[in-house]
């Protein structure tokens, strides 16, 4: 289901090819819930269509996942509604998606859900590699690869058994500083990424970030990629890892060093809390 | 001073004329303090340096208004060496400054100020009117009208003696959610404007701002203009007063209808907290 904004209509063909290429007959089926191709103004569908189309999904036990679509934005329009609606089986699937739809990755982490991930969208198909190359087949596989086989190759590397990680778009967290849908991140690792934004703006943010008080309790930061970034005028004169470096040694919060996450396709897929010890 | 972005150096020379031309012999001493005009990357000057031209003319008795020479980004940076270090005596001044000069308007209400306004900066004498005409000589001599004289008609007009007020660009009052700056705005008239925003964004800062609890406590928003929105793609469906109602009616929080504030040439002053009794 789309929490956000609409699906491209042709992606349930190309989607199901493509799991039919990775998996031949063992490939998993996948349902695309027909909200994802509302429209109404900037969303797919008015609250209460994209509310409903995720209860349908998340409360209905013959789903193993629940795969966002995409972000864009309009998840948090939708949180208040979905999160104190969802039965207890809803809380024994994956639930996989990044950029806006940490909304909701926060609510239900925040909520006790164990198999909540930060990770590619349906919608990253169509995301270009370097140089223009075609490359979003291998982010939509890493999303199956993890869904299907929890592969220990989809992770981000310091995804780990002993210390818990979270990941949020610095935008989304942003957002969610100070309200209802905000976890409980004492002792994680925080990992944040970006696209489009100004290095002011991301300066702007990691000081929102880094001076709220319960973040303070963080383990860690590791910074991600930030992409598109704008022209500053005048220039910045910091980069994006000076910038987190800074603001880390201002608030005590350990830098960590980077994390393979970002609006690309090489986004690697971040369970929040710890991975099952093996 | 300026707490973020530089001045342009040929600002002192036209703002004497203009208080002269309004003032004539009476008019007011302007004194720009030379760290406007530094450069430090995005910055006028290193963080330490626009603290301390704060702290020179904040705690200077000799200075009865201390008006911040532009917005731009980062008052946040200096807030947290600024705030502690002020004297009684920098009680005594008037603090006059809008968009990211919020922050540091946050942080001295917090700390109990009674003479923090919302309004004008020096820099938006360069400011353009409606059509391209040249206006911002309206913008500055309202503010100075507003220092010096506490003439009503520079106020916006909802200003109340009986309820008390505060004025905030959306973006800033975003990233204070949270944070020690952030006063306590139970009961009053909060008035919010924005520029450069797209309207997904603005939706979803009322979506932060309205969700955070102790904000529920407000007697009710205002909505300022919202200038020089980018398109968005698709259309957003919904204008920024549908937005702001939307909001409202989801929190709870009273819709009390437009506010004369904006990034423009007609931004009246809002005095934070209750205008003085007659």
């Amino acid at each position: 289901m789309a929490p956000a904004s609409r699906l491209d209509p042709d992606m349930p063909e190309k989607i199901v090819a493509l799991a039919r290429t990775l998996y031949g007959d063992e490939a998993p089926e996948i349902v695309f819930h027909p909200q994802c191709f509302l429209s109404w103004g900037h969303f797919a569908g008015e609250d209460s269509a994209r509310a409903k189309a995720f209860l349908d999904i998340a409360n209905d036990e013959s789903f193993d996942a629940l795969w966002f679509a995409r972000g864009g934005y309009g998840s948090n329009r939708i949180a208040p509604d979905v999160l104190p609606a969802l039965k207890p089986v809803a809380r024994n699937k994956t639930y996989l998606g990044y950029s806006d739809t940490g909304f909701l990755l926060a609510g239900l982490y925040k909520a006790g859900f164990t198999h909540v991930a930060h990770g590619p969208v349906v919608a990253d198909l169509n995301r270009q590699g370097d140089h223009g190359m075609q490359g979003g087949e291998d982010a939509v596989a890493r999303a199956l690869c993890y869904m299907f086989e929890r592969d220990p190759k989809t992770l981000e590397p310091s995804a780990s058994a002993t210390i818990p990680s979270a990941a949020f778009n610095m935008s989304i967290l942003n957002n969610l500083i100070g309200t209802e849908l905000m976890p409980d991140l004492s002792g994680h690792v925080l990992m944040l990424e970006e696209t489009s934004e100004y290095l002011y703006s991301i300066d702007r943010m990691m000081f929102h970030i880094t001076a709220h008080e319960p973040l303070r309790k963080l383990a860690g930061i590791r910074l991600g990629r930030c992409s598109a970034i704008p022209d500053n005028d005048p220039p910045f004169g910091q980069t994006e890892e000076e910038i987190v470096k800074h603001w880390s040694a201002v608030s005590g919060i350990p830098y960590l060093g980077r994390a393979d996450i970002g609006h690309d396709i090489a986004n690697k897929v971040v369970p929040f809390g710890q991975l099952p010890k093996v």
